[in-house]
């Protein structure tokens, strides 16, 4: 029988006794709480989940949600009141020393509170040993988030259609959301980067209500949600030519992705896909403008479990979810981005989206 | 001339040399951070807000992040390396002693790395300073919110229209997530609740395929943001006549929400909002049916801020933006619940939301 995702976890996780899953208030909730319990829905604030040294799931809910939790993994235990949840806390910790906390996703009120109510713990960041768990997407984890790429990679190559002179950055980015939804989208996995002529220079740009005109680029950074799993893809296409240096810089971009992608394989360092791709632009006019990491991991959170920088020292296996987005920004003209989501495989990666990434001039 | 939002903070943070507001990796990001800057964008992951003791405040973002945070308020610091980002941090913090912490809105790592890179802080917990602060809406804030329950209201009046036999939860909780977006809303403020027949009866029901009949309940809890700051708000209408118990659940609810919002104004403690809409309640048939609180603050982040509770201790405060939303949960039947986005105001309170509350039969 296939070992179930907290017995993964608590594996990875050597030298301690159990790991604990905090959820305060939203937007401080744990993505794993839903990792674990299998759950694609409810709000759980406040909600709690054990993985025992055995791999044995105890997960901890207020009765508001006891309904919705009895349809996911672990053993349940309701809680009506505060001392009730700290009772079963007591219980769910009880004999262990060292405690794993996600240290980065849990909020310090309620580390502090499982300290104090717990005696005796030690607690110790158990970050690597989820990460590692949880980068490695199973059948199911595949299959949502391909079906969320294909939602995102369906409303990429209806961009060029959004397009004409006059319309806003506003406009096109809510048309793009609006889309995602009617494909069956169960929300935006991050706000949208609709950016136009030289707001396009800066990575994180938010639309506003700049015109697209002629010779402008168009950068659009955007995914959507699928039962709780992301897609994210950038598309960057002209309205009518740009100015020359654009056209040289998207044809730059695309050999760097391409190169990039070329590492993406179970077994490879991350950083070398980075460097691959850092190469092709450093040896170019636009050394130094790709001023960002190559990838990083996908899953219930954009971000998460793995970064494909210079600096990385990870190794990347086969199903891991990772992006490919090498970018050039130029400072008052414009930036050229252009991203997959890409699943890592044994023999090299499968992108899970899709689009025309020639150059495009609407 | 008016205190800034960081002089009033700080004001509330009696005894504290200095208030922190950290960012961790996206979703674990502190509104406060915003609310500070008054920026509307950015995804500023790592970055860092400290508020001085005279109330100025000093800003640290990545080079990544420099020219969007440059038109927001502070003084800005820009790293490139975490060596870096530790000098500031430790410049911001100079001769400070006694730092508070927004402790369920920072991560514990967070908050750890930076008790080791400043020697000899103390860890203060301020979320009651912030709080009391960011719970108080200034006139921008209060346009802004205004504006995303317009969005959330025009959708509330069309959704008799987008309901028919057959149609399922999913449908229609797309259709209005896409109509908020082509309204200029810039993201939900959370998964929109579409919930039909027993269905109804969970209050965080997350929607599936299941289709609407005749008699059906069908509940809408829904928001939209608008430039970060969130509505909320919720519908309940039926398809056809549903059993007569749904009914008079439904006038029920209607009298509690006023009843409770008859309480809200300037000084009232906000426990009485909720007793008062409860009494309603449990004098009637569907006593103990009314299984969660009154109410909530909403800003930035959809519950923040404020309890509207049984044992609650806050009293209300003229700018402070409230959720009205009793409810009564029938397991295997459905359940009613009616809400509204209200503006504290000195002599009682204004309903920021608008829809037709009267019991409605598509």
């Amino acid at each position: 029988m296939e070992r179930s995702r907290a017995e993964r976890m608590i594996s990875n996780a050597e030298g301690l006794d159990a790991i604990i899953i905090l959820n305060d208030g939203s937007p401080f909730l744990d993505s794993t709480f839903w990792y674990l319990t299998e759950l694609t829905g409810g709000s759980f604030e406040g909600s709690m989940a054990v993985v025992r040294k055995d791999g044995g799931l105890e997960v901890i809910v207020s009765a508001l949600e006891e309904e919705t939790a009895s349809s996911g993994k672990g053993e349940i235990h309701v809680y009506h009141t505060r001392a009730e949840r700290d009772n079963h806390l007591r219980e769910a910790l009880k004999g262990t020393s060292k405690v794993g906390f996600n240290t980065h996703c849990a909020s310090y009120s309620m580390v502090d509170q499982v300290r104090r109510t717990v005696k005796g713990i030690k607690v110790k960041d158990a970050s690597s040993a989820i990460s590692s768990t949880t980068a490695v997407k199973d059948k199911k984890e595949i299959e949502l988030i391909r079906k969320a790429c294909w939602i995102s990679s369906k409303v990429a190559k209806e961009i060029p259609d959004m397009l004409s002179d006059g319309v806003t950055e506003k406009e096109v980015a809510s048309r793009m959301d609006a889309r995602m939804m009617e494909l069956g989208g169960t929300g935006n996995a991050f706000d949208t980067i609709s950016a136009f002529g030289a707001n396009s220079s800066k990575p994180h740009h938010s639309p506003t209500e700049y015109k697209l005109r002629k010779g402008d680029t168009a950068l659009f950074d955007f995914g959507t949600k699928y039962e709780r799993y992301c897609s994210d893809m950038t598309r960057t296409v002209f309205l009518s030519r740009p100015p020359e240096i654009m056209e040289r810089a998207y044809e730059t971009v695309l050999e760097a992705q391409t190169a990039g992608i070329e590492i993406y394989k179970d077994g490879a360092p991350a950083k070398d896909a980075d460097l691959a791709a850092r190469e092709i632009i450093d040896r170019t006019e636009f050394k130094g403008k790709f001023i960002h990491s190559f990838g990083h991991g996908i899953g219930m959170d954009v971000h998460q479990d793995i970064s494909v920088s210079p600096r990385s020292e990870q190794i990347l296996k086969e199903g891991n979810i990772v992006s490919a987005e090498p970018g050039i920004y130029i400072p008052g003209v414009g930036g050229i981005r252009i991203e997959d989501t890409c699943l890592i495989t044994k023999d090299g990666c499968e992108r899970l989206t899709d689009f025309d990434r020639r150059i495009t001039f609407v």
